[in-house]
């Protein structure tokens, strides 16, 4: 099999359904609609909804059954950016290269923009889907769990928080939470749309949690050089970055242990794992 | 039936299933749960989540039924005031007569704290009950639709774009999408929960939007005279006082005779209905 090529359409299929999922442009409030279908179709990487439908197919299940739970999680994802930019958080103008939301239609839209899509997010995940009822239910409570105070919101509120001088449990914990929670929700999800056993959607998540957690100390050895980094918390403050690779690795060899015996095909993560963990952008 | 101890009973029910479905105190990061505690804590009148478990009732179900959705629609409407507060967006100090959150814990914690409750309140529906999941997903639905772009989120962009010289179109649109829609949601919901057929959600709905649109314009003639009048958004900025009062009867005459036909008790709402329309704070 070519992974390349099989992310290539996993993620057609994650743009379509995407924007399926958002309001139909022009319409009222005209500006909210413009701010939503910026935030989310300008440029993406989709690693989160990729993950989601290739853990659909290691369950033996089938990617479109995880379509719902691959738009949440991206939705999902897209508002915790929007509003990290914001002025009180990150203030960062431009994100991939063009102007943040906040930058380009004010800071009382970016706030609800970013509401809006959180809204969005659970909504994908039951209106008009005829998928069953006691998955929706999970989904959403996996997505509640990893989104909410003890997952992303968590992370974020420590990462705001102890940004200069972190020690090590509050790294951990911002790597845990701000990141690998919402990657382990969209490995889980995934598994739970492909109709997966208890013990492989343990199995998946454990798989994006350490590779949630490999994809987050790489992020930190690339923005290193970057003019913000002495104010960002990052796991170089606590580390060196010969150490921070070796934790890279570790946690790449830890995901790919956990894709043993699964009933489906798990070339496409092993391979996401390994472009992840050696990725320069 | 004595419909204020009725009420009364309502609201302990509801505290008490409030304060369960947030995180426990002292959880890390601690001062987001303190936040999160004090926004949910501070005085509210529960207004929605008594209707939510009376529209239970009155479409023949059982009030505990109904708990999820009344914690969810609350934990829902105290994220929209936290962020409402926002220095970018009405910039209020006080609520309730005690500080706001941004004013107590600062601005990136309100967003996040708002963030968190939203996350919150959708697994409310779903985490750990053991309500039909048939039932979750329709609730996730109707809570993701009232409170999304073309809900909630959309009233309040409409609300703060246009506040100065709103036409009537513009009020109407604020009035139902900020306010009305989370009132309609709130009573489908508790209908919902209720087991109700589709004849008695729809009815119990109609009930919920007149009786948002009358809480709206109560809510206005009470801030006329407030010191910041002038820049907000108001049906007074359209009618006079003699016709927003006009108003508020129409609206809750509508609302009362969608109350015909249905197999439980409705006098707790037609109270309500009364009270709302008829109250001084």
């Amino acid at each position: 099999m070519d992974a390349d090529a099989y992310f290539e359409t996993c993620r057609a299929r994650v743009e379509a359904a995407l924007l399926a999922a958002l309001p139909p442009e022009g319409r009222r409030p005209a500006r909210l609609t413009e701010a939503i279908r910026y935030s989310v179709t300008t440029g993406g990487k989709r690693v989160r909804p990729m993950l989601c439908l290739a853990a659909a197919e290691a369950a033996g299940g089938i990617w479109s059954d995880a379509v719902p739970p691959a738009v949440a999680i991206e939705l999902l994802h897209t508002y915790t950016l929007v509003h990290d930019d914001l002025p009180c958080m990150d203030n960062d103008l431009l994100r991939r290269g063009i102007p943040t939301v906040h930058a380009k239609f004010g800071e009382a839209m970016a706030v609800l923009c970013g509401d809006a899509l959180q809204a969005c997010a659970f909504g994908a995940l039951t209106c008009g889907s005829a998928v069953n009822p006691a998955r929706v239910t999970r989904w959403v409570c996996e997505l509640a769990h990893a989104a909410g105070p003890g997952g992303v919101v968590g992370g974020q509120v420590e990462d705001v928080a102890d940004a200069a001088t972190p020690d090590p449990a509050t790294v951990a914990f911002v790597h845990q939470h701000k990141t690998a929670d919402l990657f382990r929700a969209a490995l889980r999800m995934g598994a739970i749309g492909g109709n997966a056993t208890e013990v492989q959607i343990e199995q998946l998540g454990r798989f994006g949690n350490h590779l949630g957690l490999a994809f987050q100390i790489v992020d930190d050895l690339l923005d290193a050089g970057s003019p913000d980094a002495a104010d960002e918390l990052s796991c170089l403050k606590i580390w060196s970055p010969a150490e921070a690779r070796q934790e890279v690795e570790h946690h790449t060899a830890e995901a790919i242990k956990a894709l043993t015996d699964l009933p489906g095909p798990t070339e496409p993560l092993r391979h996401m794992a390994t472009r992840l963990a050696t990725r320069v952008i």
